[in-house]
Parts: C-alpha cells; sequence; structure tokens
C-alpha cells in the first residue's frame, strides 16, 4: 500500500483527493481480507463524515438511455455547483469478469469534468457483494464531498432491490412501447421507482409517448403506496436532447424536503444500516464456511453414496449443518 | 396434503401424472419447512429414476424470442416423440412477486400438448433459491419421464451462471444488432453458450444477419475453449418461421454423443451435484441464521452506537459472528 497509514488516507480523502478515494473503493472491493479490513477500518475513522450526500438510484431496462441520461443529469448537477458521483453497478458474469464497456466513453463529458467522479463497482458475479461494495463506495464518496451519488443499475431486476436498500431516491428511465419480456422485473422496479422518468421523447410520435404515460398512470394506481409518503412521479423529456432534465431535480428536491420533514429520511437510514448488518453477517458467514476444510473432508466421505444416488445433496448439506453447527 | 404417502405421490409422478409432478414442485418451491422436507424425501426416493433427460438451458436478451423459439423447438421435439418439460426460471423482484406473464399465452400450442409440460418457477427474489429449487423440478421432471427438460432465463446474467450448474447444454438466443448496455453479461453468456442461434432471420436484412454472424464468429475466438471438447456453434433461423429449428436438435445431439463418449458428462454431473451441496449448505445456514434471536438482541444492544456511527454495520456483524459461531 502506498499509503503509510489510514489518518493519511482518510485525510487525503477528506481533502477530495481521487486518487485516494479510488485506491479506497479498491481496498474495499478486493478479495484479499487484508485490504477490505483496511477498508472497514478507514470507513469507521470515516464514519462522522458520511451521510450528508443525496443518494439517488438509477436504473431501466436496457436501452432506455442510462448513460445519457446521466451524462445530461450529471452535468446539470454540476452547473448547480454541486460534486456529482456515479457508482455503476455491474452484475457481470462470474464467469467472464466483465465490465461495463468504457465509462469514459459512455459518459463523455461528465468523465472530464474535474467534479465528478465515475467509477463501476465490479460485483465479479456476487450480488450479495454489490450491496455491499456499492455501500461502502456511497460513504467513501461522501467523506470526500460529494454532494449526489447517483448509483446506476442495469435494470434487470435484482440488483436494483439491493441497490434500493442503499440509496434514498429510486428514478428509473423508461421508454415508450417496450418488450414484456421484463413485465414482472419492471413492476417491481415500479414499485421502488419514486420517479419514472419517460425517456428519449424526442424519438418518439407524441402521442405514443402520451399513450405510454397514461398506461403507466393507471399501473401506478394497482401498486401499495410507498412508506415515505411521496407519491410516484412520471415525468417525461431526453437525456440526448437536454429536455426534463430540471424537472427531475426540481421533484428529487421536493422528495427530501418532505422525508426530512416527516421523519422517514432519518427511519430509513437507519433502517439500512441494519440491514447492512444483516448482509454482512451473510457474506462474513459465508466465507467462513468456504474456508471450512473439514466441511469438504466430510463431502469427500460422502462423495460414492452421492454418485450412487444413495444420497440427495440436500440430504449431505442438512448432515453437514447438524454436526458442525449445532448451536444454529 | 392429499397424497397420502411419498410412495404414493412417487408413483404417480413415475406414472406421468402431471398433476402430482406439478404438486411435488409447489412442495419443494414452499416457504414451509415440511413442505420442503416432504419434497427433499420425495426426490431421495425418486432418485434412481433422474439423471436420464437432456438438460438444456436456453437463454436470450429481452426481445430475442424466446417464447417462441420454445415454443416451435418444442413442437418439433414432441414430433420427435419426446417428452419435454419447459422450465421458466423467473427472477420476479422480491418487492412484487410478480411473474413471467401468460405461460399458456406465450406457448400456446406447447401448452396444449399432453406430451409437454410448461412450469413457470418463482423464486421470490431469491437468486440462490433460482437453481435450488430449479433442480428439484429438473429431478422431479426425469423421474415422470420427460426426456428433455428446457430451462429458460431471461437472459441477464446471474441467473445464467446459475442455471449453468445445472443443464447440460447451454443455448444463447441472439439477433441482429441489439444494444451493447449488457455487452458484458453477454460475454459472459457467450461463454457458457454451446450453440448461439442468430434468430428472427426472417425479420432482419441478410447481410445484417451475416455481419452479425461474422461478428460472433469473431467474440467467439476470444474465449477460453470448454472444459468439455466442445467448439461453440453459430447458427441461425427463426422460431416464429420455424426455421433451423431442426439444426439445433442436431447439434444438441452431436454435443451428447461428444460428452458421452470423452468421459465429460459423466464428471459433469458428479461436479454439478458437489456444487448442489454447496448451495443448500449456503441456503440452510442462512435459513437458520435468520431464525436466530440471540443475534437480533444483540444488534438490538448496538442500535444506538450505530445510529451515532460510532461503530460501523460492517463492525457489528464481525462481532457477532466472533460470538456466536467461534467454531468458524
Amino acid at each position: 500500500m502506498n499509503f503509510t497509514s489510514i489518518p493519511d488516507i482518510s485525510a487525503e480523502i477528506r481533502a477530495g483527493n481521487l486518487t485516494a478515494l479510488s485506491r479506497a473503493i479498491t481496498y474495499a472491493e478486493s478479495k484479499k481480507e487484508e485490504h477490505q479490513l483496511f477498508a472497514q477500518k478507514l470507513i469507521h475513522e470515516l464514519m462522522p463524515y458520511t451521510g450528508k450526500a443525496k443518494r439517488i438510484a438509477i436504473t431501466g431496462v436496457p436501452g432506455a438511455g442510462k448513460s445519457t441520461f446521466i451524462e445530461s443529469f450529471g452535468m446539470f448537477l454540476i452547473r448547480q455547483n454541486l460534486k456529482v458521483a456515479v457508482l455503476a453497478v455491474d452484475p457481470s458474469s462470474s464467469l467472464s469478469g466483465g465490465s461495463i464497456l468504457g465509462d469514459k466513453t459512455r459518459m463523455e463529458d461528465l468523465s472530464k469534468s474535474d467534479q465528478a467522479f465515475i467509477r463501476p463497482t465490479a460485483t465479479g458475479g456476487s450480488l450479495g457483494g454489490i450491496t455491499a461494495r456499492t455501500y461502502e463506495a456511497v460513504l467513501l464518496c461522501e467523506a470526500a464531498g460529494f454532494d449526489v451519488i447517483l448509483v446506476e443499475t442495469v435494470g434487470v431486476g435484482q440488483s436494483e432491490t439491493l441497490v434500493h436498500y442503499i440509496t434514498d431516491f429510486f428514478l428509473f428511465l423508461q421508454v415508450s412501447g417496450t418488450g414484456d419480456d421484463l413485465q414482472g422485473i419492471k413492476r417491481g422496479i415500479m414499485e421502488m421507482a419514486d420517479v419514472i422518468f419517460l425517456n428519449k421523447t424526442d424519438l418518439y410520435d407524441p402521442k405514443i409517448v402520451q399513450d405510454t404515460k397514461m398506461d403507466m398512470h393507471r399501473s401506478l394506481q394497482f401498486l401499495p403506496s410507498k412508506d415515505s409518503g411521496w407519491k410516484r412521479k412520471i415525468l417525461k423529456g431526453s437525456g440526448f436532447a437536454n429536455l426534463g432534465i430540471d424537472e427531475v431535480w426540481d421533484k428529487i428536491l421536493e422528495y427530501y424536503e418532505l422525508i426530512q420533514s416527516n421523519g422517514y429520511f432519518e427511519k430509513m437510514r437507519q433502517e439500512q444500516k441494519l440491514l447492512r448488518i444483516d448482509d454482512y453477517l451473510e457474506e462474513l458467514i459465508l466465507k467462513k464456511l468456504k474456508q471450512k476444510t473439514v466441511l469438504q473432508k466430510e463431502i469427500e466421505d460422502n462423495r460414492e453414496a452421492l454418485e450412487r444416488d444413495e444420497v440427495t445433496p440436500f440430504e449431505i448439506a442438512q448432515k453437514l449443518i447438524e454436526d458442525n453447527f449445532p448451536s444454529l
């Protein structure tokens, strides 16, 4: 490590040094336990300087124009004199270890601005890992003085649910007339959404846009109301043509005003911390489980019976737990 | 339960009674522990009658035409005098509990055939649950005499990786010219794919189809070779127009011939069983963990310190494990 101590890197992050911030996130994401522990100690130190940013989740089905929207929205925020961090959650294959391609080319202006920080969070196929690592990235960005943190997900269901639990506000990008392949997922995301932004209106017939908007309004009626007391809104515009971007921000400010006045903000942030404990518990236990070689030996002993179908995988797992975790 | 005993329902399933099969899958998917244990005991009885079907994963990005392909492919298989089960993995939102819409309308002919069985596997947002429950459905369908089991996933990364570990063959549906939003995921799926089927060729200019095929051939060159010794193939055709469907089946048969002669089939199936143990272990431990109220009390004790940011969620989780699982 190039930083001699936690106070050093902590001070650099608080001074807004993006190299230090980037490195700290890398430590948090590292598979090496020493790096993870270093990151967690660092976060402990920085906790008093976290919590002040607006944490916004942005999602949308493939083709909804997320990158272009974030580029426009991010630049808009910078013109409001705000510092913007973009964390892209990447549910990349655990086989390929691939990642969302070229964030620099996806968000060209934003990536050049010194008021912005763009960072993909590689998850290596571990969905549990998504929020854990993204949560740490959020805290670290806050300590580095970012005012708005945009957490981008690919809009395919699972990651949204997790990201929902580490953000305050949920923005769902949609375009007019999409397939029904993701209906089930869409309903779930609609339920989480605080604002639905009908994007790319410059590319569609205004009538189609209007129809889609009406359809959505109808769907919203069937959703349970939000705990925050906020009523879901549908806006329209275009990230590419810079239309309706300011309205999104207005709604976000309105939302924060509401939840800060009705006590929901405090309550939500505390509940989110409690949920993080559960996630870390699972993560740590599973990690330790994998390191436990005694289990591997017992599995090996059962291998032949398993091959001959005399015992099922479930039965072996059940017995292993009875033998090794009597306290559970 | 309407079945007085495991031998009863077991006999019904082996006789091909689809109501019994359906009910057994429901027990396996149930959140009630007694149902789950019933299903697991049933599977224990049926193990000798499992393992004989061809287990085929079918995936594709939204809009790739999966339902229509499966409808055509399934009807083709039925004309070959084969019994076909379709298991649709549904990574539906944990909030909405939604599901893939109307399988009966998605696959009209297939759903009417008495040689076919179509079943969505609801996962209730638990991705770990996908393979666990789908694996049980696969075993139960095999015991009911199905020759081919098609496991359909929505093509968004995570579920494919899991389904990959319970199937023998991986078919990836693509259409010409799709966005690059899912590039990273696509690479991972390409890596798992045994055959890539360029679908909807009847809708595209042959030149564009040819270009896409060439592009794909190029991408394949950069992928590591498969452990099975099989070389990935790219085919084209149309589920809707019934083009190229027979070739897909030819390649599947060719694939099985290869892996049955080179020993990969046996090895793969055994490894998959071992992986199942790991999954069940995780699942059971996490379930027990959630029931453990002593942890909740400790969390409650730390709540104020957490609110004041004197301790992080990670630190609480770490301490809980040290205190409660000294054996780990």
